[in-house]
Parts: structure tokens; C-alpha cells; sequence
């Protein structure tokens, strides 16, 4: 069984973690100087670690074992949010090199191809999971034409900004590997709450969004009569509650739906809204609710459209993301060395966060691994996870890794 | 009876109008430098007009007339909203300068005192009305101390750039004066829709307001469980609606309520929200129908926080503006000048904006003339009033002003 040096895995995780470091916290969204910064760094270590190591167009990081044979793609991102903390993609990312050197120095494991990568903006600055869809062939040029941040930067200033501009980007090949796999931090409460030490991700929820936009009449607040008023957050107050209400109505066990985005124009206190929207956003691991959702959403926009005052329009606010089941073997590896390394204290799992396995499953087996989050914290500088946690999972991934390469490359061996 | 130069006045609009002039609109937020200029502009044009003129410490331009006997006050503001109309306030402070100008050059009225006065920030760039409150008495220190402005500016430091720090603030002597007009656009539709020239307000409207603050838990929006949610926003929005579903029970004819601000704490798509705040607003001529919202609130609040989840803080956002009467003596010398004005073709009404006059009448007798706004637009760069309108107004006010100084001075003749 290949073994992982623990101290060489911290060392890596805190390096990375220096590069963009806001307190505990880290401030590393794609494509900014300090993610750069860090994607050159991981470069540097897969070349160390003796992958040939790649930065592509769109500021994914690949590192290619030269070794023979069906290949593991093991990673993460590395990118995070404007606030973020410091393990969320890291983890995966680190756990990548470490299971790539830890079984370059295992006799037995020394011959197996590991690829470790680290997608790009997978936290959504322009496209979310732009790098796993780049690399896998599902980033059509109308998703990233006029792409922008919150703030108005546009995708292609970044790309060049960031050096990007006419750099060749990478396509996976899919016969070169046997799967994927992408370990995480819960970022939920679940394992800590269970006394569990290891996730094992079953499906990946599937996600639909909808933005609401309202528009009515702006007035002043004093001088125009209620009968008059066409007063575009009455209408967001009344459609948000009322989803709300019926929504429950049509949920499954794990249905989650959050309406935490809102504007009002001008948001003021004294002036009527003439204009408002309102983002609404659902998830389940299966169809059936997220269907049922969409047809109380649109139940509800025709029953306000029916009346006089505010018209309601509702967009598709994002493409939606389908359920991802895991792949069964792969997933039954991971099972197996949870089992291994946490007697008992392992769960199958949901993801209710979508990450890069939900993309990149659409070509490779893929399966997800999650080690708790301390009080479930997650996108906050406080995110954290315990040391023990953080060395048994890469324990268990190692050891899935092996097994995995192992069952597939006995045809070559 | 005197005579207003038609000219004389629209060409002092309009030279105030260049003053921050923004295409169509103004901005001149209280202190800003435009604001200051245009106050200095001001004294010049009082002075030239024979009054004693000054800028106090708050930035209050007072014109005082140097004839004896019982003097009339005349003026409004002529600080404009962040973006602003250029009638708004204006056109009462030029309407004051004319009035003067005009009494001045007639044998009849020459003898008479009027003052004229440009209160400043009535638009609550600071502190609603600091200028009117100031001049009567009704700004105590703790209504200043820590005003901020929307960005953070502190009163006290503008005070000082504007250079007035140290000057002496003034105090209307209410011996002095018979009363105070304070002519202003309608900022609504009912006077033109009425096909009248001419408003003769009978009550300003009360205000009250409340900032609820919600507190909840910020989490992941695709872990977190719909059961163990704290979320913020869910709170607003119930209590938003329900405020809507039972206000128009206790509502009286012209009541209105606002709810135009919200602040959605972290306001992303993908975050359950921890915090969010929500102002509502709420307006009536009459005390009865504003107690009865309050309890309404009161209700609703207390049962909110009877659940578990997300607590509710009812904070009252400022200090509640009492319904304010007109004074019958005044209305009635301004209705009849009307009467000689536009036969038929005005109207009495009350005020749902907020207004000076709500202030000073607390020491003064008061009395206010709406000219119609076009299309009912205010607090817009649009705002605008036909210029004959305009013409006639001042007429009004002029006609209006000589009766009333006639009467009060006529012990003193």
C-alpha cells in the first residue's frame, strides 16, 4: 500500500495556502495575480514530482505522468471565491501531487500513470467550472463570449491579462484514462455531525436558476396613492414568499431551493421600486422535484403576469446542471479503502455543491471523496478541517488510487 | 396689487438651475460645493433686493427686510436631491426673492416686510430639514452629532469644508412674523390630472419608519438543509408581504406605505443569507391609521420571533414626523388668491411629501402652494413645470403675501 509523507502534504497545503493568504482566509479568485501566481507554483511541483506539467489557455494546470498504461486524473481546483477559504479546491489539488509522489515511491505502484490537475475558475468569476469544461469539450464559444465578472471585467481581458492570450488549451483524451477523481471538503455539516471521517459522494445534486425580473413604475413615496403604484418589490416580496410556500409542497427529502440575491432600483426608502430582480436557484439529485419546481415557478409568473401593474419575467439564469450519479467502480474503490483507513466511520453521501466531477463525469468515470468540514463551514475565511481529517483522506485516495490502478492496468501488467 | 417681472424670476431660476446643472437636472447636495455656491449666489441676489442677508452657521440663507412691522417668511430649499430636478425646492426660494422684489415696487406693499430664506438639506442629505429645524429651535445635539451622509461623510466635517465652521447660527424670533409660505411643485400627478393650476395644501402627511433587521445564519446554499436554515431573506420577504396583506385593513383613503430599500447580506445567488435589512415607510394626514400600521408591525414582529430561525428587530428609522395642519388664516388669504388667479382651476390638498413647512409650522403659522409638475415627476432629473405655471404661482404667492401683510399690519398702519 503506497504511503503518503504527511509532512511533505501539510507543506504543500500551507505553500499554497501563503499565495493569496487574507488572514486565515484566501483571496484567489481566478485569474487574479495571486491565482497565477499559484497555478506557476503547482507547475513547478508536478515538473518536481516528475509529471510534464502544463499550463493551458484557459489557466488549467495539468500534470501528465509519462508512465504507460490507463491513467487516474486525480484533482481539484485552485482558484476560490473573493472571500475563501483555504482548503475548499486546494485539498484536491495537493492530494493530486501527493498520491502522484506517493506511489512513484511505492515498488508496487511505481509503473501507474497519475495525472494530477488543477481546473480553473470553478467558483463561477466568469464561467463556472470554465477549466473542467474546457478540457473535457463542453465550453461552447457562446458560453464564454461576453462572459464578465461582478465587476464588469470580461473574460477575454482576463485571459489576457493573465498571459493566456494564444496559449493552446489542453482537450483530455478519454481513452487515456480509467477515471477521475475529485476529493473535497464536504463544506456541510453532515460527517462532523454523523462522527464520520470520510464522505463517499454518490450524486452530484443537479442545479437550475432562475433570475426574476420585475418592472413597474418608480414614483415618489409620499406623493403616489397605493391604487396607482406599480411597485416592483411588492411584486418580488409576493412571489418570493409564495414560492416559498409551495415549494415545499412538491420537495424531496434533500430538495433545497435559496432565493439570496436581490435587487431594487433605485433602494431607496422614500421612492417607489420601479425595477427589481430577484435570483432563485434549486437542487435535487434527482429530476422529478426540479421539475415540479419549475412548473410552480412558472404557475405563479403567469398568475401575476394576469394582472395589472408589475409584469414578471423569469429567466434561466444559468444552464442547468443535471444530477450526476458516480461512477459504481470507481466509487466502490473509494468504499473500499474509507473502509480501510476509517473502520465504520465512512458514509455514502450526496454532494449538495457541484464541482468539476459533475463536469467531467459527462466523459470520464468520475468519483468524489469528502473529508469533514469543522462546523460545516465553507466559502468563509474561517473554513477549516482537522489535520487528522485532512491526512487520512488523502490516505484513503491513495489507497483508492492504487486499487483503481491496480483492477485497470492487470490487462497491461 | 403687485406685480411680479415675469422675466426677472424665470431668469433667476434658471441661473440657480445652472448651479450643478447635470443636462437637464441638478445636482446640489446640501454643502456640496454647487450647494455652497448657489447659497452665495443667493445672498448677493437678497442684498441687491435691499435685505440684510446671511449665511448662518448650518448654511440657512436668510434675507431680512429692513421695514417694520409684522414680517412674512417666504422661501424653501434649495439643496437638491443626490440627483435632482430643478425645480424641486428652487422654485420656492426664487419665488421668495420675487415676492420681495415685486412688494418692494408697489406703493401698497412697500412698506411691508418680507424675508425670504433657502433652508438647506431639507433632502436629508445629514439630517431631513437640518436648516428649518435649526432656525426654530428643533435640532437638538444629539440629532446631529454622528450624522453621516450615505457615503459616510460626516456632517461635522462638511460643515467645515464648506467654511462654516464657527459661524453663528441663527434663530427665528417668532414675534417677528405673521407666518411662513413655502411655495413648491406638486411632485405628483393630481393636479394636473385634475386639469388645475393651483394646490392649496390643507395638512402635510405624517411619516413614520421602521428598519427591520433580520438575523439569521449564512450558509452554503446547496448543503445546508432547508430544515436547519437560519436564512435571512426568507424572513424579509414573509414579513414584507404580510405587511402588504394587512396594512390595507386598517388603511385610510390616502394612506401609503413603502418598503424600498433592502439590504441582502452577502446577496450572492449561491449563499443562504445571515442578515438582511428591510425599510418600510408609512404616510397619512390622520395619527389613527399610522397607530394602527404600528401595531400591525408590532403583531407581526412578535410572532415572527415566536418561531424559532431568524430573529427580527423592528428599529424605528427616524424620528416620526407628526401630521401637520396648515394654518386656516394663511390658506385662507392663499386660496383666495388663487381664486383671482386661476378661477376654478385650483384645488385644496394635502401633501404627501414631506416638506420645510412641516417644521417651521411647529412655531410659525404656515402654509404651502403646489404649481403641477409635469407628468408627476420629481426627484428626477426630468422634473419639470410648464413655464406658465410657474409665472402664475409666483403671482399667487405675491397676491397672497400682500393680503396677508396687509391684514397683520393693519394695527400697526
Amino acid at each position: 500500500m503506497p504511503s503518503i509523507d504527511r509532512q511533505r502534504l501539510l507543506s504543500d497545503l500551507r505553500t499554497l495556502r501563503s499565495i493569496g493568504a487574507h488572514g486565515p482566509g484566501v483571496v484567489r479568485p481566478a485569474f487574479s495575480a495571486a491565482d497565477m501566481e499559484a497555478r506557476r507554483w503547482l507547475a513547478s511541483r508536478y515538473a518536481e514530482a516528475g509529471l510534464d506539467a502544463t499550463i493551458d489557455g484557459v489557466g488549467n494546470v495539468l500534470g501528465r505522468s509519462r508512465q504507460p498504461g490507463k491513467a487516474l486524473l486525480i484533482g481539484s481546483h485552485s482558484d476560490t471565491q473573493p472571500t475563501g477559504g483555504w482548503l475548499d479546491g486546494a485539498l484536491g489539488v495537493i492530494y493530486g501531487l501527493e498520491v502522484v509522489r506517493a506511489l512513484a515511491a511505492d515498488a508496487a505502484t511505481r509503473g501507474f500513470p497519475v495525472d494530477a490537475v488543477s481546473f480553473q475558475d470553478e467558483e463561477a468569476r466568469f464561467v463556472g467550472c470554465l477549466g473542467s469544461r474546457s478540457l473535457i469539450g463542453a465550453l461552447p464559444p457562446a458560453m464564454e463570449q461576453g462572459a464578465t465578472d461582478t465587476h464588469g471585467v470580461a473574460l477575454a481581458d482576463a485571459l489576457r491579462d493573465a498571459g493566456l492570450d494564444g496559449v493552446p488549451r489542453l482537450r483530455l483524451d478519454p481513452a487515456r484514462y480509467t477515471g477521475f477523481l475529485e476529493p473535497h471538503i464536504e463544506q456541510g455539516p453532515h460527517l462532523e455531525e454523523a462522527g464520520h471521517r470520510i464522505g463517499v459522494v454518490t450524486d452530484i445534486v443537479g442545479l437550475r436558476g432562475f433570475r426574476f425580473v420585475f418592472r413597474g413604475q418608480q414614483n415618489h413615496a409620499g406623493t403616489t396613492m397605493m391604487a396607482r403604484r406599480r411597485d416592483a418589490a411588492t411584486a418580488l416580496y409576493e412571489l418570493a414568499y409564495r414560492i416559498n410556500q409551495e415549494f415545499p409542497k412538491f420537495a424531496a427529502a434533500r430538495s433545497v431551493w435559496t432565493m439570496g440575491r436581490v435587487r431594487i432600483e433605485p433602494n431607496a426608502a422614500s421612492i417607489v421600486p420601479g425595477y427589481a430582480e430577484l435570483d432563485l436557484q434549486f437542487r435535487d439529485a434527482e429530476e422529478a422535484p426540479l421539475d415540479a419546481f419549475e412548473q410552480v415557478v412558472a404557475r405563479l409568473v403567469a398568475e401575476m403576469n394576469g394582472r395589472a401593474g408589475v409584469s414578471v419575467e423569469a429567466i434561466r439564469a444559468r444552464a442547468p446542471i443535471r444530477p450526476t450519479r458516480m461512477d459504481p467502480r470507481l466509487q466502490g474503490h473509494v468504499e473500499a479503502a474509507a473502509e480501510r483507513h476509517a473502520q465504520g466511520k465512512w458514509q455514502r453521501m450526496p454532494s449538495g455543491a457541484f464541482h468539476d466531477a459533475g463536469i467531467v463525469a459527462a466523459r470520464l468515470p468520475a468519483a468524489m471523496l469528502f473529508i469533514p468540514s469543522i462546523g460545516g463551514i465553507s466559502h468563509d475565511f474561517a473554513e477549516d478541517s482537522r489535520e487528522e481529517d485532512i491526512v487520512r483522506g488523502c490516505e484513503v485516495v491513495a489507497d483508492a488510487a492504487a486499487s483503481i490502478l491496480t483492477e485497470a492496468n492487470r490487462a497491461h501488467a
